[in-house]
């Protein structure tokens, strides 16, 4: 399982808001019941099998083009821990824990 | 005010877990006490003034040398917007409220 | 097409150099004929069908688990533009002549 | 010395072109001799003293605003080495010299 968080934003979209397309990409993940996934103020961070979650935001990335826009720009960050189970909550704590 | 993610990564620790970094990273944020921050999955999200925020990055990407690496790879997004108020709990809101 | 950056990292491998593990992700895009791209001293530039990339990029992800890492951290940053063809060298001449 | 690379969009533009901002944000870096520097396709690979690259960077970020944007989203990525010089042509070589 991999750990893996993107930002897609539409460029080139006459307004600074792009919340609209976010929330749209969002329901993309509707589809993924197996994704685990959490929205921040930065981005997505989803958790699951690798190819499911760049599958998933293969889709995600369509959505402001299908709205509208002419050139998306994606961030994506892949955390791919393969000696023990990383999840988001087990990351996390790791760190609360030595605080 | 900006928003700003950052994650601050040593290279070649001998381990793949480096919760004790981010840690000791974090423990810097508490001589920041104008920024308000948000440890996430990925990294860690603060919420200020953008000089002082980088001051703050800044910081926190000695931490690993001081413990030890030799090699930090340090990531910093920026979102700085001008024409309202942006906080991270607008941010979210605004997604949110769309869904 | 898509312009897509990629750098690919091992994390807890025990010395801080990690051009081996670059190399041989490297010799991954030889199995891309489709696929143009530029090495930079921060990673790997590739132009092409965005599916293609990201089939190529998801190989790569898996060339340091082959040679030994145990956790890879991977940055993907996807341009795509489609109100017109954008390539590399269009991307840099349009800089270029504004300079 | 550190390598970092930046690339600097303004969000909410008319069009979809912003090679007229990244030509601007280039013309900061005529202030800073002491740094050395690379266009990439995809941002600009900044090679000196950490303080001073992110000092560039702080006036670069600000240059779209300077320029009617409204939002400004950047992008830092941080090389830092310090158990050997680590410079944008010795990382080229490094990874060169095992293809």
């Amino acid at each position: 399982m991999a750990i893996v968080e993107t930002s897609i934003t539409p460029i080139g979209t006459e307004t600074p808001s792009v919340s609209k397309y976010v929330a749209k990409c969002h329901k993309v993940l509707e589809d993924f019941p197996e994704i685990k996934y959490q929205l921040t103020p930065m981005g997505t961070i989803l958790e699951g099998e690798l190819p499911k979650i760049l599958e998933a935001i293969t889709k995600m990335h369509e959505v402001p083009f299908d709205n509208g826009a002419s050139r998306v720009s994606t961030l994506i960050k892949i955390d791919d821990r393969r000696d023990k189970e990383a999840t988001m909550d087990a990351k996390m704590q790791s760190v609360i824990s030595k605080l």
